[in-house]
């Protein structure tokens, strides 16, 4: 394989993801594998690499997310807001045994009241300033842990996390509710939990065994039941984070189908949600401007 | 075995218990297995029942829960609100082989708006509305659904249903909060969520990651952040559940455990718990009730 320079890594918790680069930051191929950090020992990050880029190594890799954390490869102690996303100078280098090897980690972010962390979001963002300079507001990840972030001048002022996304896993899978459920859609079900909830975010803990009710007396249709579900966990979500989007210009990064729920829910409230990159092309772009600070830019 | 009468019957979704009865209602002996209705087919039933109460059967059966939905031995279409806890008139007879066994079981209760529905709970006000004739107020009865009842006049007038127990065994087993829980309790942390859920309902979505985050940065308490989750939920339920309690006399029907939880939360309100009966002599005494409609009382 020719021109590689060097290897952008997004390690989470269920997944290796790995961009073989060129030193001009377009990309050579894309790998993956399950070898998330869940599954390994702290000996098993390096076998895991190789196994999945030994054809290209050594070459200089990059890494962000949970490989960072204390059960990680080598723990890249958190940056405390108010901050700008952490940069290849904040990263902590992993030991290797492959001779010339070099693994860089790029630390997560803490926020000390109220009570936070995030690992491989704030490279996404470092992604999403680079790409769009002096940007000013909110952005918002949605995921299983959903974040929202203020950014103000280039840094991360404060955010929070909502479990919504795994919340909604647990529910509509493993709660009683999962035989109510189907696998389809139905945006009006959804526009309306969404709407129920941000009205009336105290009753939530009510409305959620109607959804199994309603099927049970009323036949509700499986996957109205769904979206409804979501409209709700996520109209909860928005209740809890108005102080983050209300009046505010919001940026969303994450997969499309989930973005598209996000800023359907957001526009009742009338907020505009002007860009919605994927989550992937953020976290390249922000190893690779991270890559660009310690090996320059473009040959 | 002497003066056997009848058997009274809980079969639930995970369980089946009897009681082997007199018929001055005293018990003669107490048995389970673990033959839910969630194990068993249609013709399933009758073999469960005589294994585990072949010994004195044919006499006859009393049974309530879920052992009379669409899915049980026999469907006992529900009653619906507002209307007296269903009794003995309103049995549907199971179909069965042995000779001389009679078995009747109590249909559930259903509320069309919002929609609600109950399948064993409602035995168990019966059972309180009998030993406390003439009661009128609220019947909590906590769990993994728990149910809230507004009781007048002998009749179940509304109900509504929340899911906060089986919130709480997803979350602390089954989320990412897992990590950070501990098997303990800690009165102060339970009243602290509680008081943050209550008084800011809308913010649940953005506490319950705080717990992680807590103990991943300030290593909170596993037992502390436990109950902390227990009073983030039952706070909750609280919020969604005002219009039963507020200005009420409430009884508290289940297990000891929670029926404290519930009775120390609702005292942060101001609302006293006036009983706490154990919901197994509340469903003994609902299905006694039941049988004295049909047999008689005491000889």
């Amino acid at each position: 394989m020719q021109d590689v320079a060097w290897i952008a890594v997004d390690w989470g918790t269920s997944h290796l993801r790995a961009w073989v680069m060129r030193s001009d930051g377009s990309v050579i191929e894309r790998r993956q594998s399950t070898d998330g950090m869940g599954t390994l020992d702290p000996t098993g990050f390096e076998p895991a690499l190789q196994k999945l880029c030994g054809d290209v190594l050594p070459v200089p890799v990059l890494a962000c997310g949970m490989v960072g954390s204390r059960q990680g490869w080598a723990e890249a102690p958190y940056a405390s807001v108010p901050c700008a996303p952490p940069g290849a100078d904040a990263a902590t280098t992993a030991k290797t045994t492959l001779e010339g090897l070099s693994v860089r980690i790029l630390p997560g972010v803490k926020q000390a009241r109220p009570a936070d962390v995030m690992r491989g979001e704030e490279t996404q963002i470092a992604g999403y300033l680079a790409t769009n300079p002096g940007f000013d507001g909110v952005i918002c990840l949605p995921g299983t842990h959903t974040k929202w972030a203020h950014i103000s001048a280039g840094e991360i002022v404060s955010f929070r996390t909502a479990m919504t996304g795994e919340m909604f896993a647990l529910l509509s899978a493993h709660s009683v509710l999962r035989h109510s459920m189907g696998d389809g859609w139905d945006d009006a079900a959804f526009a309306a939990g969404v709407d129920q909830a941000i009205s009336r975010p105290e009753s939530l803990a009510a409305s959620l065994f109607s959804l199994r009710a309603e099927g049970l007396l009323d036949g509700l249709d499986p996957n109205a039941a769904r979206a409804r579900l979501s409209g709700l966990l996520i109209g909860a979500e928005l209740a809890a984070m108005r102080p983050y989007w209300l009046g505010q210009q919001v940026a969303m990064i994450g997969a499309q189908s989930l973005a598209r729920a996000y800023t359907s829910a957001l526009a009742t409230q009338g907020v505009p949600v002007h860009q919605t990159p994927s989550a992937e092309d953020m976290t390249l772009a922000g190893l690779t401007a991270a890559y660009t600070q310690i090996y320059g830019g473009a040959e």
